[in-house]
Order: structure tokens, then sequence, then C-alpha cells
């Protein structure tokens, strides 16, 4: 008879299995790995995800989560100027991928390359993910042109999503590169092209 | 005694595996995959690669080869304007993932995200590429600005590598919502806001 779910287990087993996975990649990851790190038998990952690609999903779910709750509230923050808050946003976003030196870049950058091919239930997250994302920050530059900072010709669902692109074409390269050089260049080339 | 090495096995261990590896992602292919695919005995493939590691660079060379066979010719055909020189390589290069269907993605950026972490050396080729690339591009915008295409304030190196990293981050998209909408938003939205 399987064990009842223990949820301190299951986000044991999502915080350190999803280190591994950010940190080494999702296919050169095993269960074995991720059971050990999280320091529980292996069968019982089995107990709290129907399957790696399972957990993929979860993990992926609990890092979206992570970047609205620590960032979300920056779009939000109804006494600065929408464009200001954009720049706060990315630079906060920035700084994250400082803090871990560059090395592990966004996991959704990671998935959608990696792991997209081979898992259409990951494909599908990352596409809701996307779309959250896009919604979150058009609604901001909506603001933006309601008070005049943007040009009413622009079109802010187009404009979100050519945020996102840019700036995970960035993280990217900082992951290569090693180096903030990217978002130096998001921040003082890129966004100021974008948001006029 | 090893056999002496065949350049066609070679290029046979690059081609098919180089498949797999661009379908599939370089973790989740193994050597012995790389062999089959290829026709040849798994103990042959260290005849050609002193590792797995130099494999997934000789692969990432023959890719970026390949790119600049088929699209770098476009950057330097003097009769065109240099902007719309950048413009149509970048349409073919939307073209050329097209025909892929979006599923594959670019190598680069899938070996930047995927193996980085675990390779100094293939995150030494890809920042040579990166140079290499933006270094194509600058050349190109330098010439826009010489004949008043381009303002003169912006530094075309700095915009050679903003055109890149949007590039990269519009494939990625592609590549989760299999679709060409990225690059539509990259040719109608990015590169006429960064082209000014």
């Amino acid at each position: 008879m399987p064990r009842p779910a223990n949820p301190e287990t299951r986000s044991r087993l999502l915080e350190k299995g999803g280190d591994l996975v950010s940190s080494r990649g999702f296919n050169a990851t095993g269960v074995q790995e991720i059971t050990a790190a999280a320091g529980v038998p292996k069968g019982s990952f089995y107990n709290y995800f129907d399957s790696k690609e399972a957990f993929a999903v979860a993990v992926l779910t609990e890092y979206w989560d992570a970047v609205v709750a620590e960032f979300g509230a920056i779009l939000n923050e109804g006494r600065t100027p929408p464009l200001s808050r954009i720049a706060r946003y990315f630079a906060g976003l920035a700084e994250f991928h400082e803090r871990r030196r560059y090395a592990v870049g966004c996991l959704i950058g990671n998935m959608a390359l990696e792991v997209t091919p081979t898992s259409e239930d990951v494909r599908i997250k990352l596409a809701a993910i996307y779309r959250e994302w896009s919604a979150a920050l058009a609604s901001c530059l909506r603001e933006a042109q309601e008070k005049g900072e943007l040009s009413a010709a622009k079109d802010p669902g187009q404009l979100a999503i050519a945020l996102i692109d840019t700036f995970e074409g960035a993280v990217m390269r900082a992951k290569v590169e090693r180096s903030r050089a990217p978002f130096d260049g998001f921040e003082r080339l890129v966004l100021p092209s974008l948001l006029t």
C-alpha cells in the first residue's frame, strides 16, 4: 500500500530537484538524483508525481509562482509611472540572474529549449506561462498609454511579448558570457527603443 | 590498433548525431544512439572525438558554418541597402526555422541553455560564435550609418548583439508556440524599433 503523500516531502522534492534541473538541465538529472538530493527513497517519487514529465511541469509551476511572488507586485505599484515599473521589473529579474551568477539562466527558457521537443505537457505549460507573463506586462503598458507615456499606436500585447522575447535572449547570452553585459544592453538599448 | 579515421564517417557522425542532438537535446542523446544513427560501431566514436563534449563542439562548429554558408552572403550584398540586408538576413533565418516547423530551434540557443552549465568547452565555442555573429552584423550596421540609413549615435556593436539576443528570444518562443508569430513580432516590431 503506498504511504500517504506528505506535502513537505513533495516541497522538498520540488526544491532540491528543481535546483538540480536548473543547474544541470532536465535530461541530465535522473529521478534517483532528485530523490537522493531530497533525502527520500527513490520509489517514493512516484507517490508525488506520475512521471518525470509531471515533475517538470510542477517545477515550472513553482518557478513561475516564485517569480510572480517576488516581482509581480512591481508591475502594479500604482504610485510609480508605468514605464518605470517595467524598467524596475526587468532590473529585478536581471538582479535575480546576477545573484545566481548567470550560470543557471531562466528555467522557462531552459525548459523551452530543452524539454519542449519531447514533452507536450511541458510545452503547454510554457505557453500558458508566456500568456500570463505577457498579460501582466501588457496591462502595465496599457496604463502607460493611458498616461501618455507610451505611443497609443503600439499594440500593448505585441509589445509585451517582444519584451519577454528580448529579455529571454539576454538571459541566454548572459549564461554563455557569464556577465551582466546582455542585461545592460537590454536596459540601455532594447527597452528604450521599444518603449517609445 | 585504432582504424585510420575516415572523413566520411566523421561527417556522417556529425550529420546524424547533430540531427539527434538538435531534435532531442544533447543530454538526452547517447553516444550509442549517435553511432547507431550513423551506422558505425559504438567504439569508433572515439576514433573521431575525444569525448561527447568534443563532439558537441564539432556539431556546433558545423551548424554555425552551415548558417554562415547559407545566409552570410546576404549581409555583404553590396547592391542592397544595408538595413534591407539585415531584414533579409533575419527573414532567411526565420524561414530556416519555419522549414523545421519551429520544433528544433537554434542549436546555438539550445546548447547555450542546456550545455554551458556542464561544459566549459561548449561555453567558449558559443562565446566565439556570438562574437563572429555580432561582428558580421555590426559591419553591415556600420555601412548603414555611412549611408545615412541608421542614426550615427548608435553603437553598431551593441546594436548587433541586441539583434541577436532579440532574435534568439523569438526562436525560443516559436519553439514553445510552434508558430511563426514570434518572428512576425521580431520583423514588424523589434527590428523597426531598434534600427532607427
